[in-house]
Formats: structure tokens, C-alpha cells, sequence
């Protein structure tokens, strides 16, 4: 299937509002977990379904929903009911292949994301979607599937460690973002330096799997930069906004990562250009080690052909061939054959081809 | 027929207001159909002509013309006349090359467009001319030819299945809008399944077809891009649109359309450069394997010409040649020949073309 | 001469109002004619010089001066004083290296455009300068030569078809810009039909003229996009113009207008890529047939080279070479040789080479 | 040294105000020279020292001070002085690596320009910077070196040709900056003959000296849009000026000069695509030509290999070889030669090599 | 590790605010160095700590403090007290890969660049971070590591030369940019001259480590562009700020600085151009080179393999072969051969390969 735009074949004529999830379903069952803290509390609870989720919600708290697992569309749409979400969110929410972008609906501001993830392994980039819901004292979290994302933010929020408890949703949200952000900076790091070592690859000569390496790199960061770019629209408008949810004292947070997006998109553009050199410098190095080998031919070839005809015409078999029957014949044939063979290689390595 | 920009060679000093069908004609005639609707009530009419069509909109509920065919430039004369069309919009409804666009009337908006549908069997794009008018309580649509295109909203209309029928006419020209889109989609992902056909193929080095292919993917993507662009001119219109026309409870369907759009143009260019990138793999898969061609080339000829060209001595007829009379001369020169040929082997394994 | 920027070396220094015509003087003697009509009447006159001419001018009617040939500089200045033309556009009219663009002076609108007309026989575009004055209720055109260019708008307002006998100056204006724009599409759409012609040979691996072909084609495609583009800036001032000279009705004319020219630059830029495509797609297929060859010659070489040394060793004269005494000595070399060359032959299968 | 950008190594840490000559010393001596003039009288003045020049302007006339040689500083700063100069503006006269650009500084209006100037022998252009100062009734420029560069504008002055005595300064600069636009108009025109040669010989494949000219050509295009396309942010400025320096009746001329530039840097850049085009032609013949040579290379070598090979057979020394005791054994040998030369030559005519 | 995108990894789920240095330990300990000085006088301190330094301040003076190493993060978050920088900020200070951004907080701007430095003997350029703080009175620079970077603002404070000991604090804060900037250009101006002198290799068909000269020139330039362009938006803010702390004084200087960078930032356009043509034009060499090579192969092939089949022809041992006893047989045959070969001279000759 092809990987930068899924297909909505199916859906064509749907309204909004019918949620079909169109992502692989990954997990058994998705799952509940909701985080409430202030100040002076933390409480975790997990559920066995989001009614149950809603209603632990703790007054004067911030509270932070995650939901893990998008394929139980009763699920999402309660969840929806309980934050006054449009059929139109909770439809982007489910279909997994959203551009980056963030909807103010008055209530909540909600993002929709790309959390990257690089496999050491497979050294490859891994997308999931995230979709965020902001509100005055909650932040919903859905992602495609379980896992360790947002450990970091939990462990901080359990340990009471920097200034997190202390501030409001808008902060969590912030690191939510940030904690999305450091993961690209990860990938393009990692990317970066696959695209080092395979310049090293490149410029000593040596060449095996440079050209797959260079295809797969450029594939790569093509969807970097389409991942990362719309995000930046979402940091610009954090930083400039006027929104009730978004608090003054946070705005030097969101221009700061807005900085770091654009950086990283900078470094995106600069490792695009590089490996598009690679390419150029690989080519030549083709053209001048096709050249070597053609010399090496050249020369054979231009030494020994006229040797061999020389050979060849007293190989023949005339009656009367004046040559044959000097008394130096032969060692005169190889004087001559060694002039010709040393006229040759003078003549080559005037053309420097020696 | 120059695919990309058709001739208006015969149409040259022609005035506005004189219709001139310069598509092809493709149906023997066309069709008049209309759908009127509100949330209690459906009625569909097809009629011979277009008068009675007008003369059957229901008053009280939203009005769906639906014309197939463009060239009887009376029909459309008399739909112009009855919706208050000037004649420069009659004039593009039959001219099938334009631009998609809109055009704001003070009584309507009349959106050009353009239809996509991707042929599975001959892996193609088809493109068709929409135009679309919306009033206070009608929508009017032109189509090139017959085609079950709308018919999913035609389906939901007569079953109520979601807010359609609630609506007012902006959404209907929402869900037609909103059904072009997805057909762009699907013409999106189709395009990109052959992309990454294709990238298998380069990088696996077989190469049938592979250039036609690139270049008739290129060409098909950048037709894509040069339909779909102007359509987010439209889109962008809407979703900031103050017409009466539109409701301002629609705006976040626009929106969204509007982000399907953005997402759909990225992914194009992102398509754009690979296959651009593919074409370079398969120059660099090129040069490396004529590389290849040489050097087996090469090393024949340099291991056997100069062998040649030892035993060409041995030929000659010279009456006093020493080695030839040597007991063990012939199997020397064997033993010779063995070394030079084991020698070129291990300069061309240095040179690590063996 | 360079044809994309005439030289003005001589006019160095030179004053703007000094008219020195710096095109090719094409014709006898400049022609003047004048069309006079309003809904009831039109008059056409043809005079000798521009004094009878402007005499000649009916008060009442719309009066189309047009004046072929812009070596008379009396001419041209008499005009100018007559319809308070500055010195500097005198300079621009007469000078017919202008860049398309527009000037308001109070008074009138004057506009330097380019007329491009596709030669049919020598496949190319010639490009000539109009300039058009728009005033309260005249139009003067200056062209470079005679010809038969606006005649179909002629013929129009003598059978007063369409609207043209019926509307103020602004609309003959529009109809004149019309007619220029009308040429372009033709220009571009015959040039998209050579462009697909070259695509067709490019995939047909003939190739005779491609490269001449892509070259020429590249030239005109530039020259066409830099002719087009800033006529643009023209329609874009027009669509929003707020002068005088510019009736409110006439806008959606003038919007058609530039719609037409924003789709005719649009589609230049896709033929733009398309011909480099081509060139990509020519220089992949040269490198395949390269390759082609060499293999050719690989093959052949690597067959016969050994071959010819096997029989080069049994043809020299040692006194003692057993095989040569061998009973089958001859029929066994043979059978070698056929082993080797088969041996070869399955190698190159295997290198898909055969 | 690098010609784009003059290093300022020496200059590190050095404050503005202090004047070091950066170019290379070209005069012996400055030469200081004043016209003053108005309606009636012209007066032209050449002293030894700029106090005496400052001296010498006439009051209720233009005062023309043309400063050639830029090494004395003390002239320098008198000058400033008197013209209320900041040391920044007399840094920056001094220091001939400057972009393009304008300053007011709320008396007069700086211009730093460069001059061009076309060699017709070494086919290259020559730079130099041109400061200029327009003040309510004076102009003050300052050259590099001497030169008859504005002497056609001194011409018209003593003879009093055109409008210039009769305006204000500011018609004076804009003369000024006409004849520099003129000279980029010369380059820009002389340059495209040298693209238009080069492009005869690239498509006539005869080669010699394409590519150095190639590539000088590229260089000498980057050059000219690096120069003037800052001089267009100038002549912008300049068609919407409020300083009171610039009378409304010359926004005209101001206009003019900005369409000449905005000419100008469209043509530098369809040059500098041609100049592109014609290295990607020039290595597609590049590459026709290799296949040429391969084929010929082919075609030699697959007809007369195999031929020599069969020779080779019959030239062993077998014992027992029946063919070479067959009556006409030599003759068929032959004949079977000359079949495989024909299936040869048939073979290579099918492949379109012959 | 990536060269252009420090990995962040470790830091995942971190708050701003927790200090930790990313860079190299590059220094035992940090230096603390203050200078104050007004227009009467000047004072020097260094000191073992940072609240040393800050009690050390003059008031009355502009304070210039100078912290030399960023590892020790007691100093830097009491410098972020004592001058009321935010957490974000001195974490900003501490991770050398910031983008060069500025950030105003209401008391200070805070300033982040990177300083580049050509080393002349490894001819690269080497990037270190630089903060700088600039307050009412004092201006606090921070480096990575020790340097002699600005020892020439030092040594013109000392002797008091130039206006910076009469000016505020701003004229500092502008002369330390200037450094930065000058520094700017000489990276600039020598990597110019690698270019030039990789042109005339590259002209001269050298060709020797062209490749890999090519490769890191434009890596190099990449990053210049990708460091300085950022700075731009500093300076363009500089130029118009309305910041208390940047009077109206200094506002020439830094539109001065602006057109430095908008001069330098062009010429990186014209280098990083230059050097794709370079390569362009080294490929074009490579061809014709090979070109060259493939013609004396084919010439020495097509001449000699002819004449070697003739000889191979009367090598043979029929019994009948009539030439091998014609009286001057032997001497036919050498006369056909040079015919032959004076054949194929002619044909190579027309051909334009001799």
C-alpha cells in the first residue's frame, strides 16, 4: 500500500461523522489510563472502558486522559460527547492518515500529530498518529498504539520533578509537544548520520549498496520534511496565540520549540541537498573508474594488436619472404616489436593514461 | 491533441456568449435530472428538456439539477437564463478546458472543476469537467458525461443516512466537493502504488519498462498537481468564504477539505521527487552495469592478446627461431603463458574486478 | 542578434522622447486607419497621415485609430501630441523591445504587449509589439507591421456580431487583449502538440533530431513563459482596476482574461518539465543502447579472443608439441573450442546479457 | 583573490569612520571636476583638491562633482564633511565590495551602484563602483577610476540636448542611473550574443571550447543577476519615493528605469537557463558521439574476430587437418568467410549500427 | 555524530531549565573576565567565580563580562539570576546547537550565534556557539571555549579608538557583531578562493582529489548558508527595532551589518551554484575523456584487426593456396595492407578522431 497516502477507496461518499478506522488494528483491546495531579496530588487510574474514565475525573485537578487503541469507535465517540468534539474531529481522529494541523472549536484546541520513532534495528522511522485535545483542565491523548511514548512526562509527573504539577494544561501540553519534537530530532540525528556514513562510502570508492542506501535515505527524508513542516504551522500558531487555553507565561515554551522545528527543518533541507550530492559525486566516481577500466583496455589492446600483426605477417606462409632467411631475423622482429611496445607506453604516458 | 491545453484555434475574435461545445460528444443525448429534498420529503424527476425541469423545483426544499452532456447549447442557454448565469460563465460551462476556479455572481457561486477518475484496467487518469452552481436553494450541476460519479450522494439522499438532508444547499455542494476530493485521494494512492511498483523495479535492476514508466508517471503527477492546485484556491476561499451561500456552521467541513487538499499537494510533490529520484537510481544502476560489461571486456582481452600475441611469435616462419628447437620450448612458453595470465588475474583481483 | 534582449549600445545616453525605432523597418510606408462606430453607424477611413486621421475622428462614436509600421517618427510624435502621450511612452512605442506592461497617465491607459502568432510552416512563434491606448472613447493601436491580425474584430464590428457595436471603448480594449490572448493559446497548444510529437520519438528510441528538437523546444517554452508572465501583472491590474476607463460591467470580462492566462502559464510550466523530462528520458535511453552495444562486443571478444589463442598455440612451429601428433589432435581442438565457446555462452545468458 | 566577495581579513575589528581603500590603487592621481548649470549657463570647473571644488559650486545651479579615484582618503572626508556624509556612507564609498543599495539619511539620498562596462577583446565585464549622491541641488559621484562613462551625459549638458538643463537634480540622477541601466542592457545584450554563439556550436557538435565557454558564460550570468538584481530594489524604492529630493514629474522616468531592470533580470535568467540547456545538449551529444565510436569499435571487431579465429584453425599444424587437402579448401574457406562477413554486416544493419 | 544536528537523546522528556552541556568539555575551568569602562575610564577584572564578577560591575560604566566555557552550570544559572534569565534561556546557553535566534525578555536581548572561524591550515571552518546578552549597561557574552576572537574590541577599548568607549552599550553589542560578521566574510572569501582554485583544476582536466574538493565545497557552503541566513532575521530585527535598549543612533550600523549579510548570503548563492556547475562541467571533462580514450581503442583496434586477419588468411596450410607462390606475393600483401590501414587513417580523419 502506498506509504504517503492511504487510500479512502472505501469511504468515498461517507460523511464525516461515520467513524471507520483505517489504520491496522494492532492491539487486543484499546486502553484507558487517566492521570490526575495538582500541586499536591497525582492519582493514576486505568479503566475498562471510557464512561468509567470520564467520570474519575478529579475536580481541580489537571487531568490527563490516554487512550491507546482507536478501532472501538463507541469508545471514541463517548469520548467525544464528554469533550464537545465535532463528528468531524473525532472522524480525523480515526483515520489515521491526517496531515499535521490543530482545530480550535471554542472549547478545546485539538492537534493532530505524527509521533516519529526510530527503530535502531531496521533503522528506519516509524509514524503513529497522536491526536491531542487541550481544554481548560484536561489534555486527551489518542494514540494509534500502546507503548512508551509518554513514559518520560509520567514518571516527572509521578516524581513531581520540574515545574510540571506546579503549572496548567497548557504546560502539559507543551511537553506532550516537546516530548514529539525531541523524538524528531532523534530521527533526523539518526538520519544525519546514516547520511554521513554513507559519505564516507561514497568518497572512498568502495560503493556497496550506496545506491539503495542513497534512494532509501532520500525517501526518508522526504517524509521528514512532510511530517515536520505542517507541525511548524501548529508552533507558529502557539506562539502567537490569543487563545484563553494557552496561557501568557507559556509562550516562551512554544517559541522555543517552534525554534526547534524550524532548525530541524533547516537540517532536513541541508541533508536532502547532501545526499542529492552523494549521488552526483557517486556518478562520477563511476564515469572515472569507467575510464580507468577503458585505459587498461586501451592500452592492451593498443600495445599488443599491432605486435600480433607484425607476428602474424611472418607467420604466413609465402614463398619467397626476403625476412624469413636473414641471419637475424627473428631477434631483429623482437627489437623491433620491443620499439614499437616502447613507443607505445611513451605515448601513453604523455596522455597520462600510465 | 495537445493533452495539457486544448486548441482554441477556431474560436479565435469568437465573443463571449456564443457557445461552442469543444470537448468531444460523447453521449447521443443529454440528461436533465433533479432532486428535491428536505428533511421529510425526496422527490427525483427526469425530464426531456430543461424548462420542465425548472418548472419542477420545489419550493421549500433544496433543488439538485443535474445535467449530463454540454453540447445543446440551448439547454444550457435556457439553465443560464433561469439562474440568472451571464454569458461569460455559459461560455467556460461548455468550454472544457478551463482553470478550475470560482466565480462569485452576487446571486451565486459557479465552481469549475475538475473530476478525476483513475482507471484501474489501463492505469490512467480521466479527467472531466464539473461545474457547479450554488444558490440560496438549489445546487446546479454540469457534467461532461453520464457517470455514476455523485451517485453514493444520490444513495444517501434517498436513504437520509446522515446530515444531508438536514442541511442546506451549502452542504450538498459540500458533499460534492467532498466527493471530488476523495476521488483525487484515490487517484493519489493508485498513483502512488505504481510509484512504489516501480521502485522495485529500479532498485532491483530487472528495467523493463522502467523508463516509460517514469516518464508517463512523471507526466501523470504533474497533471495531477496542475488539477488539484488551483482546486485549493477554491477551498482556501471557502473556509474564509462571508457569502450568504455558506453557512457558518459549514466552515469546518471547508476546512477540513481544505486540509485533504494541502495533504493530497505535499503528497504529490513528494511522489514528483522520487520518481525524479528514481530515474537517477536507474542512470546510476545504468552506468554501474556498463561498468560491469567492461570490465569482463577488459579483462579477456587483456589476459589474451598478449597469450596471442606469444604464441603469434612461435608462428613465424623465421629459418633460425633458437626456442623452437629448445626439447622442452613449446612447454615453456605454456608455462609462460600460465604465469602472465596468473599475473593479470591478480592485478584485475587488486583492482577488484574479478 | 540576440533575440531575447535587442542591444541598445547605440542609445547610450540618448534622452527618453528622442524616437529611434529599433526594430527591423518591415514596410513602404506606415499605414493609418480609423474605425468610427457606435450601435447605430460605423465609418472606416483610410488616410495618408495621422493629421487627417485624428480630423477624421467622430465625436459620439468609439474611434479605433490603428496605425501599422513605427518607422515615421512624425508620425508617432503627431499622435502622441494628440492624445497627450508623454515622451517616455512615445520612446516605449517606438522602441520595440518593451517588456509587456501597463501605464495609467491620468488620462489614458496605455498598454505594451507582445502578439505572438505560430508560423505553421516554420514551427515557430514570431513576436511583434502592440502597443494599445485606452482612452475615454478611443482606442489607438500601433503594431510593427501590417497584417491581418485584428481583423476578425474588424469583421465583427462591421456585421456588429456580439455585444462589441453596443459597449463603450473598454470593451473593444478587452476584445483586442482577448484576440492577443486568444494567439497565445494557440502558440502554446501547438507547441504542447510538438512537445507530445518529441515524446513519442524520445520513447520510440528513433531519436533523429530529438536533441535539436528538445533544445528549440526549451528556447520557445522560455520565451513563451517570459513573454506571457507579466501580461499577467496586465490582467491582474485590470480584474481589480478602479480607473475610470474601466466600466464595472467589463470586470468579469477582464477576470476571464487573466484566468485564461494564469491556465496558459500553468500549462507552459508543465511542458517546461515535460521537455526536461524528455531530455532525461533520452539521455537514459542512450545510455541503455551504450550498454547494448557493449555487451555486443563483449560477447563477440570474449567468444573468439580465447578461442584464436587456443589455435595460435598449435600453430606454432616448436619441434615438439605432442597434441599436434595426436591421432585426433585437430577434431579434439575443435571440440574444445566448441566446449568454450558454449561455456561462454551460458556465462553470458546467466549475466542476461544473451 | 575570490572575485565574488573581497576579503576584508585585514579590516577585522576596525570601526566604520576609518577609510581603507580595499580595491586596487589604478590612478595616479584623483581627479576632482564640478559642472555647474542651470537654463542658462554651464560652467565646468577641474581642481586640485576637493576644498576648492566645494568652493567653486555655484549657488541657483546644479552642481555636478564627479570624483574619480577613491585611495585619498583625505579627499574623501572632506567631501563627506561638506555633504554631511556619516562615516558609515564614507566606509562604505571606500570599500568597493559593496552590494548594491540606497541609504537616506534625511539630506540626501546615497546610491552605491556598480558600474559595467562590456569588453568587446576579452569578451568579459568589467565592474566598478559608483557611488552617488543626490542632494537638493547637487550631485556628487564617485569612480573608481576614471573613464568615459558618463561623458554622453556631459555631451548633452554643454550642448544643452534634451531636458536635463532644464530639470532638477534628480532628473541629473536619474540620467546618471539611465546610462549605468544602459551599459547592463549592453552587457546583458552582448552576453547573449556569446549564448547564442556558444549555442550554434553546441548543436553543430563541433565542440571546441563549448564547455570553457560554458561555463564562463554561467559565471558571468551569475555575476550580472547578483549586480543588478539588487539595483532593482533601488529603482523600486525610487518609483515610490516620498523624499522631497525626487519631484513627482520624474516618478515617470523612475518607472521606466524599474521596467528596464525587471527586462533585464527575466532575460539574465532565460539566458541562464539556455546556458544550462546547452551543457545538458552538449553532453547528450556527448554521449551520441561515445555510441558512435563504440559502434564502429563493435562492428570491426565482431566481423573480423571470428573471421581471423577461422584462419587461426586452419593455420595449426595438426598432422591430420583433412580440410586443408580438399581441392578447393582455400576458396571455401574463403567463401565461408565471406557469408559470415555478410550475416555480420546484416546483423549490424538490422540494429540500425550501419 | 552528525555534524549538523547535535542528537538530543539522552535529553528526551527533560525540562528546560535542567542545565546539561551537550558540547565537548574543552577547557579545565571556565574564565571569568569583566570590563567596564566609560568615556574617562577603563577597568579589567577576572575572577574565580561568577559572583565575584557580578559584585565586580561599575555602575556608571558599560560592564562588559566575558564567560569563557559552559560545563559548569553552578556560574551559569547564577549569571541567569543575577541578570533575570528565564530557565529556557540559560538552557539555550548550555546546548550548543541553537539555531542563531534572538529572544527579547523585557529587561535583556539575548542573542544566539554561532562564530566561524577559517583555519587556515585544515581549510575548514569551524563553528562555535556564542550567547550574548545585552542589558541597559552591561553586555554578557558567553563562549564555548577560549579565544582571541575578540581581543580587537578589547585592544580599542583599551586604547580608546574609535567611539565605542563614548557610546552605550548598544555600539558594543553592534561591535561584536561586527566581528561575527567580519568573521563571516572572511570564511566567505577563502572558501572563494578554494573555489577559484578548484575551477582552474577543474578547467585544466587535472582532475586530481577534484571530486572529493567539490563534495566538501559545497557541504561547506551549506552550512555557511544554513548558519548565516538565521542571523539575517537578527539583523533585520536590529534595523527596526523599537527596543529601549538600541537607540536611534546605532540604527545606521546595523542596517549597515543587514547589507553584510544580505551581500554574503547572495555570494553563498553564487559559490554554491558555481560549484554544482563545477562538478557539472568536471562530469562533461569525464565524458570527453572517455570519448578520447574509446577513440585510439577503435582506431588502433580498426586498423590493426584487418590486417591481422590477412596475414592470418596466407597463415593458414592449405595445400593449394595460388597468392602464397606469386613472385612478389609476399610484397602484394604488405602493399594491401597499407592500403588498408591508409583506408581506415582517411575514414578516421573525415570522421574528425585523427
Amino acid at each position: 500500500m502506498a506509504r504517503f497516502f492511504k487510500s479512502r477507496k472505501k469511504l468515498i461518499g461517507q460523511a464525516p461523522g461515520e467513524l471507520t478506522f483505517i489504520g491496522q488494528r494492532l492491539m487486543e483491546r484499546p486502553r484507558f489510563r487517566l492521570i490526575s495531579y495538582n500541586k499536591e496530588n497525582i492519582r493514576e487510574t486505568e479503566t475498562e472502558n471510557t464512561s468509567d474514565l470520564i467520570s474519575a475525573m478529579a475536580p481541580g485537578h489537571i487531568n490527563w486522559i490516554n487512550i491507546d487503541g482507536l478501532h472501538e469507535s463507541i469508545a471514541i465517540s463517548e469520548v467525544g460527547k464528554a469533550f464537545g468534539l465535532s463528528p468531524l474531529v473525532l472522524e480525523d481522529i480515526v483515520n489515521t492518515d491526517q496531515r499535521p494541523k490543530y482545530i480550535e472549536d471554542g472549547k478545546n484546541i485539538i492537534f493532530f500529530l505524527k509521533q516519529l520513532v526510530y527503530n535502531e534495528i531496521s533503522k528506519n522511522i516509524i509514524a503513529d498518529q497522536i491526536t491531542m485535545i487541550l481544554g481548560p483542565d484536561y489534555v486527551v491523548t489518542f494514540q494509534e498504539k500502546a507503548g512508551e511514548f509518554f513514559n518520560p512526562i509520567r514518571e516527572r509527573l509521578r516524581n513531581n520533578t520540574g515545574r510540571v504539577r506546579k503549572s496548567a494544561a497548557d504546560y502539559l501540553a507543551y511537553r506532550i509537544l516537546d516530548t514529539i519534537a525531541d523524538h524528531y530530532s532523534v530521527c533526523l540525528s539518526s538520519i544525519g548520520e546514516l547520511v554521513e556514513a554513507n559519505e564516507e562510502k561514497v568518497l572512498s570508492k568502495k560503493g556497496d549498496q550506496v545506491i539503495e542506501n542513497i534512494y532509501r535515505l532520500k525517501t526518508e527524508i522526504s517524509f521528514l520534511r512532510k511530517t515536520i513542516r505542517p507541525v511548524r504551522d501548529i508552533t507558529k500558531y502557539l506562539k502567537n496565540s490569543d487563545s484563553e487555553l494557552i496561557y501568557e507565561t507559556s509562550l516562551p515554551y512554544f517559541i522555543d520549540l517552534d525554534d526547534l522545528l524550524a532548525h530541524a527543518l533547516e537540517t532536513v533541507d541541508v541533508y536532502y541537498l547532501m545526499i542529492g550530492d552523494q549521488l552526483n559525486i557517486y556518478n562520477t566516481n563511476l564515469a572515472n573508474r569507467a575510464n580507468d577500466v577503458m585505459k587498461v583496455l586501451t592500452i592492451f589492446a593498443a600495445i599488443f594488436i599491432p605486435l600480433t600483426f607484425v607476428a602474424g605477417i611472418y607467420g604466413t606462409n609465402f614463398d619467397y619472404i626476403p625476412e624469413l632467411h636473414f641471419k637475424y631475423g627473428y631477434f631483429t622482429m623482437l627489437a623491433v616489436m620491443a620499439i614499437i611496445a616502447i613507443v607505445m607506453i611513451i605515448f601513453f604516458r604523455r596522455k597520462r593514461w600510465l
